[in-house]
């Protein structure tokens, strides 16, 4: 909807408690400290072995365009009273930091630092809430997009959701990220237009039901349109819906291509057997069935099982909205900060909600792969000054049995993090979709196939160094003896 | 992201079939008959009793500007490969029909005809995917929040969600959907300055890190904010903590407001009575305990159960994604097209999947109100010349069993229906977010608590009236004669 105020930035796309803290580090003059802030999430999404890293794009033009509008700035003096002086420091604010990210299609485990902020303290604080917000939508249906991808194996995976995205935003960037992940085109035509993605689709039953019959529709739709795919479903999908399919392409014979016929409702797994069989007996042996309703990879797998015959799975609420589980849990900690003699000092924060203990630091990220059989073996998290590949042999524990464990040699330890901005410039070029897509996929040739099964994959080994283990241990250690100490006065 | 195009529009934020079929028809000369589409929901969110209505002013803004721009038409042209006339001809479009609407916080029920669109078929068809983005969001999220509220009851319920939300558009027209469903404030200060929402929020476990203790930063968020909630769970909540709260709020006195602390991590019920003990012992008999940590309707219900002494509750991912079902289905099907002769004539889609089988013909929907309890009784749809208020009774069946039924009499029959826009012109004025919040509570007032519980609620009556019931089996009659005959050849 068209604002009330033409300059509205994103800016204020934020959580007001970030603008509380900003006020505060600033008034204590604390705010140009140095920080260094992660992003990472602790639980893979749908049980599935790994996630797909998507949003980079789109943080790194929100980092370009980060600042104050005029009426952003009234609204906040004005409406909920933040007093001149601060308000007048936020209008010069632009975001200065140095940032560090994995590329877009890259392959992402739980608690991997995804992009790592370094900044003042007041920067890293302020843009937390918008970067969650971008990373965790795409991510999300990223990875969603190749795990269905998983299961349809060679066939063609169309997103049809935009009706039921989430507004409109959800609607075009999730189409992007669907692309990413592996599908093969959308149907929304502003996602196509920005992105560059291809779009599809054919005609609606309201198409039919307006020429009032499929005779008619099928025959005005292929005048103007030489690719044909029929919907067959608005009356009867065997009796009369696919026999008059076939009549058309028939009697269009070259002036069309007849690319195939659509199922929309019924039994997608007898429908499709049916549409199938009488296709090729009235020879369109090319022709394709295209099937929707209400589809994801549960089902997919299902209808597979039960041998139906599909060339083309057009899927729509259940991948845009990632409708088995419609949140990523990313968050954004701090690690590391300036002390008051200028140093860097790690922190940390304990919770009685284990898996909420962050680890201090600021920390890298490589893959290891063996080089003899070309596969990940899995991620290594180190301290900033460690360098995995000055080293001979690693040793790589299982995730949640550490007893559990192996020695890695010539190996390729690769390290996951490019510098994308540099003291607020952004010195990264970001690769085409297209290509994005590509990497996404080579990724997941590195990857055992034991990770990529859509139901109870092995867990996929993210190890944290010794040094960064003890570093953590260390830090857990003086929150406990300060506790001690307020406890005894 | 800013758009590599200047005059991006909403037009191609829609389906390619819904273009493919303008297409279609404009070649045919068909494209301005007269056609009536309506936009409905089969089934309710949540199994929930009732659905709030929430996104009209959204899909108002959007008709406004309706238009392809340069932009948009090179796409279709050049990229897509339509052709110069049809793209000519694009240029010119605006929406020029009447449309009638629910007002935003009317509740709505299963199968209602929510939005009626009467224009030129390719004017209804190409606003199809935009209109059910919008409406199937706003409308799925106000739902969640009014369902919440129920739970909630008279406590403050504050919206946290937007890292988690779907992308931008969804947490700030999100945050005004859960406004309208009663929740109390929202964390997003974006959706704050532009639709004039409460923002709420105060400071994070970053704060605590980057002071090094929970007291100096305590005492530094108070220096500039005199309403202070205190995050008390990042090293240990009871031991340090609170304790920590209540000492800072003694040394301040009257220089500040202690509102109260913030829980969130660990569990909620146990430590809320904790907190609520401590700051009673404490002498603060007034603060409040705020909560949040992936709260939704169950999970309060459950921590209410067990007593937990809760003000405020933060609530995030499962309200603004809708979690546990995070799409509403919602349709726009024609229900009436113009004819070769001008005239209208009803269409139907039939459906081996029955739900799917439309109501067709241009309806209405009254809601029967009992004028001596002042509650309604059930919803009526009617042909559009029927008008239930001239009737002295009426009969409403039980929406499943209906061999029960009753009859009312002495009934307010509320036309749910409001024309919000006449040829093109929008000529409703929205009323302002707070009237549509009050306008849904007093909605809710109208429905007995049967149909209001969280967990199987009894089913709300939503009849057809005997003339449109028998009209919609004339029109399946005449399908199936139709398919009867096309199999007899």
């Amino acid at each position: 909807m068209s604002s009330k105020y033409a300059d509205d930035s994103l800016a204020l796309h934020t959580d007001l408690y970030q603008i509380n803290m900003a006020e505060s580090y600033w008034a204590d003059g604390i705010h140009e400290r140095k920080a260094v802030f992660e992003l990472f999430f602790r639980n893979l999404p749908f049980g599935n072995g790994y996630a797909l890293f998507a949003g980079l794009e789109r943080v790194l033009d929100y980092l370009r365009g980060f600042h104050f509008s005029e009426s952003d700035l009234a609204y906040l003096k004005d409406d909920l009273g933040y007093e001149d002086d601060f308000t007048s420091y936020l209008k010069e604010l632009r975001f200065t930091g140095t940032v560090y990210s994995m590329a877009e299609g890259e392959l992402v485990f739980a608690n991997e630092p995804i992009i790592r902020v370094e900044s003042t303290l007041i920067e890293a604080q302020l843009i937390e809430t918008a970067l969650l917000n971008i990373v965790n939508y795409q991510t999300l249906i990223a990875t969603k997009a190749s795990r269905i991808k998983q299961v349809v194996k060679d066939e063609i995976v169309m997103e049809f959701g935009s009706r039921r995205a989430h507004e409109m935003d959800a609607a075009i960037w999730g189409a992007r990220a669907t692309f990413i992940g592996g599908v093969e085109a959308t149907s929304n035509v502003r996602a196509g237009k920005r992105f560059d993605i291809p779009v599809a689709g054919t005609h609606a039953h309201s198409m039919i039901q307006a020429y009032k019959s499929e005779y008619e529709a099928f025959h005005s739709y292929a005048k103007r349109h030489k690719d044909c795919v029929f919907l067959v479903d608005t009356y009867n999908t065997v009796k009369i819906g696919i026999p008059t399919a076939i009549q058309v392409a028939k009697e269009l014979g070259d002036k069309i291509n007849f690319i195939g016929v659509r199922l929309d409702s019924g039994d997608i797994s007898f429908l499709s057997k049916e549409a199938r069989r009488m296709l090729d007996e009235a020879g369109f042996l090319d022709a394709k069935v295209f099937v929707s309703n209400d589809l994801d990879e549960y089902t997919i797998l299902n209808l597979k099982a039960q041998g139906a015959r599909v060339d083309v799975w057009g899927i729509g609420t259940k991948l845009i909205t990632a409708y088995d589980q419609p949140a990523l849990g990313a968050v954004y900690k701090i690690v590391s900060i300036e002390n008051d003699a200028g140093e860097m000092e790690d922190t940390i924060k304990i919770s009685s909600t284990t898996e909420k203990v962050t680890t201090p630091g600021r920390k890298k990220l490589y893959r290891i792969i063996d080089r003899e059989n070309g596969k990940a073996e899995g991620d290594y998290i180190t301290m900033y000054d460690e360098n995995p590949a000055s080293e001979k042999r690693i040793k790589m524990f299982h995730p949640v049995h550490t007893f559990i464990s192996k020695f890695v040699t010539n190996f390729e330890a690769k390290d996951l993090h490019v510098k994308v901005v540099e003291q607020g410039v952004i010195i990264y070029n970001n690769p085409t979709l297209q290509q994005m897509r590509d990497y996404a996929k080579d990724n997941l040739e590195l990857l055992w196939d034991e990770y990529k099964r859509s139901l109870n994959p092995e867990e996929y080994p993210v190890d944290l160094s010794q040094k960064c283990w003890d570093n953590k241990m260390r830090n857990i250690q003086e929150v406990q003896e300060m506790v001690e100490d307020f406890i005894n006065g």
